[in-house]
């Protein structure tokens, strides 16, 4: 079924079961790519070298989907309707977009659109075995959960679904919850060829995902994040776990889902905080390496918070774009990767020191952005205008920019203490240093300017 | 450092940190293999071709090691006070033999011998960091941790240790006692560098590397077993986890350990009962894989229930083998490896059912293998003199033959149900086929014969 000519870095998959006869010409120019399809049901092309290329997909002698710009590492992708349809491909319309997080055998897809719950055999394909737990909360369940049992079992009477519904909050991030999936798993007497779906925000992704993970030693599962914190960050990369009463995600596990599938409709529903919140992560793509995203998002801040479609679709995509290049490079955190966590040890230690659940986390985050932007800063490693750059934007956004007043500079060194980036008891950061969309992971700073920071956000 | 040639199947690597030049011949008789070196301090050589070679280790001129049969993926090692001393290096004295799992970037090695953890740079070539987590239970705590901790920090103040003493027993094999490793480790402020190290029989192994395996989303650790059955078995291939009040084993991680250590002089401890145990699992390697070991099982069963050390150093080295070859084969128990678990689903239902740690783990697989046989034989597809030879060698080594009277078919049916090696509904068994030494994983039997050996060991 593969059309890749090994000789050429042009790689190209075909999703679809008919049988179809692809046939691939690439033109003298290279800066020119076609690719001629017979009757396809879903069609991906990726190439790393598209970045500047014209991208045509023909039916009948019709184009159907050009593309003067493919992002490096993204995908197109066409299902057989809209080829049938013969209409141009627009990002608001149920065609996934497709953001492929790469890691050889362990790679998969990210389809980002709008009405993807109404597409049963995207989710239906990365199901394995016969058996399926959808581990949701009691928010999202109303909502969603019988779409999503639907969009597993319709034209598939083969496949029965269990579901389990978990208290809603960051507070129930715990292993007392965690172990009631364990128990819904067990006594519905799911097997190793079962798959758990995780349907809900950051919370239930990471818990469903470390269920997933430990359960049996491992079963498949997939990702289908309904704020806009899960869509921009927590579902894509394999991080899962729960929290300890003395610190965040302090247990867990590295595991990676067959697909996250984002249905920006479920957005829909979200809350105005949830969305804002979920903005702080959006936020921090574009100051550790994406200035002109970050330019991008200071002209459509307003369009994000009035949920236009084609900007939140642009802004989930880019972010997943980012999150995806970056696991891609270091999925284990040895290094790149905790650049993402760019005002979370700040943000970690309010979640944990003000109570789980009190903030959300893109609030925390936020008003950790700020002290972390403070401290590069103090520094002297970045200047003025980024400072009061990040204070408009997460003030726009109407995100916190100092953290809750209870926080004293001692809460903070006890809780960071125990951060997940300490090593040999040095407490490394991301900062940020030299222009807009440059930052570093380092335990080489001068002790002085973290003590300054937390001494300027707190009152003692 | 390495004295690896490409072209040659011959691969040698130094453990030393001293300077050493050494030189390796191959003779042009491909049978006659020599490794020199100078004034090394431990030289490890492994070959897959030396399974009818002669190997010789030469200090000065003098002879110092020579073996006329190595198998396959076995290592030989020499440290230097032995090869200093240029006497013959004996399996007795504190030379560590050493199996090498191979799973590419995550191969370890096991070191067997008596007296290792008077060795103290053995331990400490595998501690990542400098802080580490002793886990280890009420029993062999009294017995071995200041040894441990001796053999951590002798010459390398630089390394702290701390310990989480947890209470000894099956029972105890649960989420709410591995929150007391967790506890301790983040009360500690154990970061991502740290090193867990199981000090213990097969519990405290399975839990110690579960936490290692969640804590920070995992860090290092290493096996220091001190049973038969979790030196011959559990210690080796990273399967860890703990109990289900539903099942055993449910909740856990394929995690596998920097090395593992084992001192066979911790068995002069041991409790006859657990002796005995361990040896259920050894007789399983010869009855699934190693018909040639079970014969010497049958012949050293006096010897091996008396304590004789050259007995148990055979007896664990061959297990060790046995179980590193599979792993290293089949990891994740796509197939393969679930041929380890002969006995183990008839076994694991006894223990759920009766009651965790009113048996031991051995004592219900050697009941479970007997289950196991019987029901191959009424297959059809093992003669009876098999049936006899394992009824005979697990009741000359004082294991029960027959589960507990308070076992019911429904019992077995019920908790076998939850077996992780149900797929789809379908339970998959270990039995025995063929000649000794020749078993099968698989669905396809008739239940009948299932049905006909529960009731044949069940009253009810």
């Amino acid at each position: 079924m593969s059309m890749a000519s090994t000789a050429n870095p042009l790689y190209a998959s075909l999703f679809s079961k008919t049988t179809v006869k692809p046939s691939l010409s690439k033109p003298s120019n290279s800066s020119e790519l076609f690719l001629r399809v017979q009757n396809p049901n879903a069609v991906s092309l990726r190439s790393s070298f598209l970045c500047s290329s014209s991208v045509e997909l023909i039916k009948g002698g019709n184009s159907v989907f050009s593309s003067s710009r493919v992002r490096s590492r993204s995908m197109i992708c066409a299902s057989s309707a809209q080829v049938m349809d013969q209409s141009p491909i627009k990002t608001e319309c149920k065609i996934p977009t497709i953001v492929e997080v790469d890691l050889g055998n362990r790679s998969y897809p990210i389809y980002i659109g709008s009405g993807l719950l109404d597409q049963p055999e995207l989710l239906q394909r990365h199901v394995h075995g016969k058996r399926v737990l959808v581990v949701t909360n009691n928010t999202v369940a109303p909502l969603y959960l019988d779409k999503v049992v639907d969009a597993l079992t319709r034209g598939n009477p083969n496949v029965s679904v269990e579901s389990v519904i978990l208290p809603d909050g960051e507070k129930y991030k715990d292993m007392e919850t965690l172990m009631k999936a364990f128990d819904k798993a067990i006594e519905s007497r799911l097997d190793r060829r079962c798959t758990f779906v995780a349907l809900g925000g950051g919370v239930i992704g990471d818990m469903c995902g470390y269920a997933a993970a430990a359960y049996l030693r491992g079963v498949n599962f997939i990702q289908i994040p309904t704020t806009v914190m899960a869509q921009v960050d927590s579902s894509v990369g394999g991080k899962t776990g729960i929290n300890h009463r003395l610190g965040k995600n302090l247990i867990g596990a590295f595991y990676q889902p067959q697909c996250v599938l984002i249905d920006t409709n479920t957005l829909n529903t979200l809350p105005d905080r949830e969305l804002a919140s979920g903005l702080a992560e959006v936020i921090k793509y574009g100051l550790i390496r994406d200035a002109e995203f970050f330019e991008w998002q200071e002209k459509n801040m307003k369009a994000l918070l009035a949920r236009d479609p084609n900007a939140l679709a642009y802004a989930i995509k880019r972010s997943c774009e980012n999150k995806a290049e970056v696991v891609s490079l270091d999925e284990k955190e040895s290094g790149l990767r905790a650049t993402l966590n760019l005002g979370h040890t700040f943000g970690h230690a309010i979640e944990t020191g003000f109570g789980y659940g009190q903030w959300l986390h893109g609030e925390a985050v936020a008003a950790g952005t700020v002290m972390a932007v403070d401290m590069s800063y103090r520094l002297g490693w970045i200047d003025d205008s980024i400072v009061k750059r990040v204070h408009n934007i997460l003030q726009e956004a109407k995100l916190p920019t100092v953290p809750p007043e209870t926080m004293t500079v001692e809460m903070f060194k006890s809780i960071m203490a125990v951060d997940k980036k300490v090593a040999d008891g040095l407490l490394r950061l991301i900062l940020l240093k030299g222009p807009l969309g440059n930052c570093v992971f380092t335990g080489d700073y001068d002790r002085k300017a973290l003590d300054e920071t937390l001494h300027a956000f707190c009152k003692s």
